[in-house]
């Protein structure tokens, strides 16, 4: 039998972005969303318009330059679907994604007041009417519409199953059932999806989607058992980053498709070749960290601690590997680059790496890239995201690091001294502090005079070697909300200032956008 | 119905450290054994006794002081038996845990000489007869005898079956089922358990457990296959460490049996408010940071992000949340200490939090405890755990930091003076480098006269606030073998100098006990 395509919907620009202390910002967005095409999953959720300016701003980019189908959320009300419609005008292929909230536990937490209707009948009512409306209204802009009901997990299949069918009645070409809290264990879900595969007489007109959370470890378990079951398209994301414990892993899933052929008699289009270069491109970009137990894209996935086992391994390769590396485009050899790559070398490698560069740009990280090969002799493609990664960020610069001195050590109070440009002024500054990345903090906001709270600090050299960069990742909490900020250097006290001062950033572009008096502050998960 | 009891193996002491990096001393595998046991699990893997040195003193110390059942692994072979039946000596509930590999992969790859037989079919013969002399030779020490099957999940049922019968009338009380490299998909691993269940004719006088590895993110799902299929013990780990992409989480399966008692008819002893600590510890002592949206125990695992959505947690916790962050031991309220809480104040957190201290030991922590609560108002409980980390690695000193003075800054070639403490040797040195934490780490090979390789520097501020201590954790590569060492200070350059100390200190003590040149290096998976 011909084996049956899985579409694969990736959202790490929407709900994975939802992680706290995961915001990007639109270049970041756009570099990801390229990258994900080259991946070739078969739609892009690209964000949530109506919620902030900066998110719609990041669809309607992203609609204009991805060669993908663009999806873009939108609650079941007008407001929201013609948001996302006007954010997605410029793609050639569209999909408008609604989604209302069918579980008791929903209805009743966040539809509770009376003019939803007085009984949970009643709001039961007014949520199919919602939903049929919004399928309705969307589908005047684009024939590509999603449904999801939210929470799916745990609502009453009776009502579920009338949920569906109006909305495929309505024109929804794709109906979403989403683990919203990541409740459901696997039979018990791919019951869910078989059940309403019999009850939903119009089911054959839609695309069955599962969207499933991994709060008890089982989003990507859960997902394989919807396909077994009828469902054809799967949302997850890249490393499985998303709302609190996170998504199913794009990874895991397609990779299960792909290395259990014998079993599984389903395939996706996605290149596995760019899974690993997607991972690395979306923890840089996110700060988002990916443990080394990860599977298929952690650092040890690939890994054999113990003597006889790397004998095994040497011996045989398939004792331990179910799959090679290179079926998930780690390099077999590290690619090295030098002074001497040149220009046009440099492209080449930032191209296979995933990252899309004009000549202006290509100019900027090349000057970087030769200051660096100065100090290392080898650089690698980590050192290479890394400083891609910087030089997207500065396309958004307001303050900018110019001196920095410090001096530290036991017996001695440790002691900074700051030089810092905004725009055409310069402004120096000096301070004590518990050590010397604290001074230089200090330094800073008594130079810019603002205050903020410091929520976490990390630090990573990512390249192998004495002489490696270094990656500082900085949260800070202000007005309410969390703004990351990474910095580089082969010195970790310059790269936390960088990085201090790029989270600084953030939150102006933030603010600058989005004023802190803005009433509703939306947000949704699914 | 009464619920079924599964039992829990944990072999975070076992597979768990045999994480790339993630090398563990004595004291850090006691503690974590205490806490283990305070937790509740049911058997604890100690280690491989035969290995080497200090994983048999481990496995010794671990079955004299702690209050289990104590697991130690073997070979199928008389020399691993008798070590491990050695280690295990001291404890009052001891099992032999002993293995043999079953699938075509392994005989082939690892059983491939001739002397093996000469024929596939005369290989699996002399397995069989090694597996049955293993068990026997195992119950002259103990009647707790677990025998496992190295890489069940793609062994031919018929051959597995009759090596599981086997084991079991030679005596073994446990037969394990591994799914050594992570292939198997929860249906297909569940059938196998159902199939054991049919084909072993004498299945009932052993238990049947699983131990399951995360190559394609199923391991928790194929263990609960298992148990719905009769599996009456599952192996995992903490965090789900272990091998390349690590084991069954242990906090996941049985928060899944918790949470899902309504469809689920089975339970555990564990104390599930003890995961939150144990998970600490084990990431503070192996340095394998856990990614922020991991299951249960992630920083994200709780938190939401989106603004409605936080909204829908207030008005209704079950609106997102299946569980409590307290049911796992995530405190509700914050608890701070400060300088005036005292010795009793700080000893009574120190064994809520899972550690074990004698009154030196007290001393010593207090005094750090004082100076940290004189840089800082509040101290945190991850402030407390870092404290312990420090003092637990301290018990096994030979380099000791004595003085540092660092100086960096953009346009100065940064510098750094050290001077350490080797016995009654004092030692100073000086060097500049790329940073000021590679001018310290070059001073410091200067002082020592040595060099080494660096794989990875991590910095993690693990409490909020600017006073915040810094953990920098660094691997370092000599001999062949990883080295992890961890230095905390508020001072990150400082920590950095400790950390680097720490990792010579731990690669001195193995070289010590476990000369290069010994033969074999000794190190397996199941």
């Amino acid at each position: 039998m011909e084996p049956t395509r899985i579409l694969i919907f990736d959202t790490t620009l929407r709900d994975g972005e939802q992680s706290p202390g995961a915001s990007l910002n639109v270049h970041e967005k756009l570099e990801i969303a390229h990258q994900l095409a080259k991946l070739n999953v078969d739609i892009i959720e690209a964000g949530f318009p109506i919620s902030s300016p900066a998110q719609f701003e990041a669809v309607r980019r992203i609609a204009e330059e991805v060669n993908c189908i663009i999806a873009a959320l939108a609650r079941a009300n007008e407001k929201d679907i013609k948001a996302a419609a006007d954010a997605l005008l410029p793609a050639p292929r569209k999909r408008i994604h609604t989604f209302a909230s069918t579980s008791d536990y929903h209805i009743l937490g966040k539809f509770g007041h009376e003019k939803y209707g007085r009984s949970l009948e009643e709001k039961r009512k007014t949520i199919l009417k919602m939903s049929i409306d919004a399928v309705t209204y969307a589908k005047t802009f684009t024939d590509d519409v999603e449904f999801s009901a939210e929470d799916a997990g745990r609502t009453d299949i009776g009502y579920l199953s009338e949920v569906i069918e109006a909305a495929i009645e309505a024109g929804a070409t794709t109906v979403n059932i989403p683990d919203t809290t990541g409740y459901t264990l696997p039979f018990e879900f791919g019951n869910k999806i078989a059940e309403l595969k019999k009850r939903v007489k119009n089911i054959d007109k839609a695309i069955i989607s599962v969207h499933c959370h991994n709060d008890l470890g089982l989003a990507v378990a859960n997902s394989l058992s919807a396909i077994l079951n009828g469902a054809r398209q799967v949302e997850c994301t890249i490393n499985g980053i998303g709302e609190r414990a996170g998504n199913a892993s794009l990874e895991e899933i397609v990779m299960i498709l792909n290395v259990r052929k014998d079993l599984l008699n389903y395939y996706t289009n996605i290149n596995t070749r760019e899974i690993y270069n997607t991972s690395k491109m979306v923890s840089a970009f996110t700060g988002l960290l990916v443990q080394r137990n990860k599977a298929i894209v952690g650092e040890n996935a690939f890994a054999h601690e113990s003597g006889i086992h790397q004998d095994g391994v040497l011996k045989n390769r398939e004792t331990y590997e179910i799959m090679t590396p290179e079926s998930v485009g780690i390099p077999k050899n590290k690619i090295v680059l030098g002074r001497h790559s040149g220009r046009h070398g440099l492209k080449v490698r930032l191209q296979e790496l995933g990252y899309t560069v004009n000549d202006e740009e290509l100019q900027k990280v090349y000057d970087a890239f030769i200051e660096l090969a100065d100090k290392k002799k080898e650089v690698f493609d980590d050192d290479l995201r890394m400083l891609m990664g910087d030089e997207i960020q500065k396309r958004e610069e307001i303050y900018e690091l110019d001196y920095l001195h410090v001096n530290a050590g036991t017996n001695l109070v440790p002691n900074a001294v700051v030089r810092i440009k905004v725009g055409d002024k310069i402004i120096e500054e000096s301070a004590t502090g518990d050590g010397p990345v604290d001074a230089v903090f200090n330094s800073i906001e008594r130079a810019l005079s603002i205050k903020s709270e410091l929520e976490s600090y990390q630090v990573r050299s990512v390249t192998a070697g004495r002489e490696a960069m270094g990656e500082v990742i900085v949260r800070i909490r202000s007005g309410g909300k969390s703004f990351t900020g990474r910095g580089i250097s082969t010195d970790i006290i310059e790269a936390s200032a960088k990085s201090y001062l790029n989270a600084l950033n953030q939150k102006e572009l933030y603010f600058k956008e989005e004023p802190l008096n803005k009433k509703e502050q939306i947000s949704e998960v699914i």
